[in-house]
């Protein structure tokens, strides 16, 4: 008689076991081989809940390296966290993979996804694997804690706090460009290494989590730059019930943004709502600003005043340098 | 000039101010209108974390009905917290929308949500809404709430545990076999009353939540039966290192399944390897076992003793009414 009711792990198990079980680092997470995760909350502490995920073809496109769309996943969920003032916990993944996905890409999917719970102190916590007929998705949901009611709300500025962004604007919006048009390098003039800052920012951003403790006891508001700076500092003026007034000429752009802007000034529409930054959008009263400013530069982030919130009905005026509003067609980047 | 900087809601924006906003009834989730949610967990308690989620074509018919894949989603994740022995404390949840979504979908979707979150007391806390070339996605990850570390783990068995499971086994199995072939029926020769039960435990499981703090305190091990009785009894010896002795004479079935099997005896495969039961599978020690059958009673659920965990390698053993075991080709329903 046949003999197959037990004993072998099914091809999900196995996978889980080989793949990720290794980046279940924390014991609450129990190895994976259990249905939940419990986790003990610092005491004192609350607990910041996040989602967010990618879908190749979509977010990401299907033949960049699986070990940097690991981490690009994970890394947007870790760049709310830093904007809310949060330290990560870990994460839960929700895995759709493809017929088409190998051993060898889950190997690498889960070493970057490893390399950077590790650098980040997020471990994996638990989640979910399916197949799909596709698109592959990558969807998370972030834990974070930080002392209870201390979590930097998105509705917290008032008149006359400055409003301030960390690192440079725009230039994960031109990498996509350039992933999409190869030509565009030339149009634009700029250089290869331009070139590779532009689309490793794309690939892999950078939060800013190193001062999420700085955020949480200055900013008065605070949320990451994902769907472009200029949508999102409207989204945060509607929060708020205030307007801001931002002067485009003081919004933080790297060389290689500034060489692409002089060979098409155009461009500035998509370095201001193109998205995929994952800087740190904050309001400061203008008392906390220079202990703001002294605590981020220790951290060796840059941080740039680029406005300030006034009365309003909850609107973002962005200006030009000669006081004309910019207009935007679309402020935000989204699919929709 | 044109002006469009802000001061309009995205599209985005508008789809969850109107469809999922309403569900965001607990306080730290600021009504969505930022970027993470804020819990502040019961003092002395745990949180449980858990995943799943529900990919259209692979684990439902992209034409059931909007209410029913949004309740199906959130109960297969309060069946996982019911069998951990959690009590509901809310949900994230990430939505992949096919083009061909309409509105009316979406508030199909949100309404069915929105009714079994007041069922179940189990709000929306924040998510992730995205655009997909499909199939249509819903991927949620559920927390609980429980004493500091009374998680009912699977491992938690000791040779000589009764087994028991909540409710009838198959049921949905069945449901999913007649939903595909509508012939089915006449060849089973069941009654049209039957064919639909089973269609409606496919459609919409009843997870054991009424139970939860009876299992939590009562059982030794636990785990909800998603994947098919057999295969998930499997998973459980494996991660205790014990056996289990399970007389498939004493495995509850419904009157519909009864009669099923009475057409066709070969639907005991399905029954017990077919998934989607989300019942209660508990092992518990002999002298808690009156206790907890009858608090279980207590509440209007069935609770059946199926077998008994006994030394070995960790192997599930099925047995017939003769005693010999039963082979089975594949004890848990995979998409792998």
């Amino acid at each position: 008689m046949q003999r197959k009711q037990s004993g072998t792990l099914s091809a999900e198990e196995r996978l889980i076991a080989r793949h990720f079980a290794p980046l279940a680092t924390h014991p609450g997470a129990f190895g994976l081989r259990d249905d939940a995760a419990a986790i003990a909350p610092p005491a004192g502490c609350d607990l910041v809940l996040t989602s967010d995920g990618v879908i190749a073809g979509v977010h990401f496109f299907p033949d960049d390296p699986a070990d940097l769309i690991a981490k690009k996943a994970l890394r947007m969920n870790l760049s709310d966290l830093a904007a809310k003032g949060a330290a990560p916990l870990g994460f839960l993944m929700a895995l759709a993979l493809t017929p088409a996905v190998t051993d060898q890409w889950l190997a690498d999917f889960s070493r970057g996804l490893g390399e950077d719970a590790r650098l980040f102190a997020c471990p994996l916590l638990g989640g979910d694997t399916d197949r799909t007929p596709g698109p592959l998705s990558v969807s998370m949901s972030a834990v974070g804690t930080l002392p209870c009611g201390t979590m930097v709300r998105r509705d917290g500025a008032r008149a006359g706090d400055r409003v301030v962004v960390t690192g440079t604007i725009g230039d994960a919006a031109l990498g996509l460009l350039l992933r999409r048009d190869s030509l565009a390098a030339r149009r634009w003039n700029i250089d290869d290494h331009a070139c590779r800052e532009l689309h490793t920012r794309y690939l892999l951003p950078q939060p800013r989590n190193a001062i999420a403790e700085i955020v949480r006891t200055h900013a008065s508001a605070a949320m990451d730059i994902s769907d472009g700076l200029a949508g999102d500092v409207a989204k945060l003026c509607r929060a708020c019930a205030l307007d801001a007034e931002i002067d485009v000429a003081r919004v933080p752009l790297s060389a290689a943004v500034r060489a692409a802007l002089a060979g098409d000034a155009e461009l500035i529409n998509r370095v201001l709502c193109g998205g995929d930054d994952y800087e740190v959008l904050a309001t400061v009263a203008p008392t906390q600003f220079a202990g703001f400013a002294r605590a981020v530069a220790d951290k060796g982030v840059a941080l740039t005043e680029i406005g300030v919130m006034v009365a309003g009905p909850g609107e973002a005026r962005i200006r030009d340098s000669r006081g004309e509003l910019i207009a935007f067609e679309n402020p935000s980047f989204s699919h929709f």
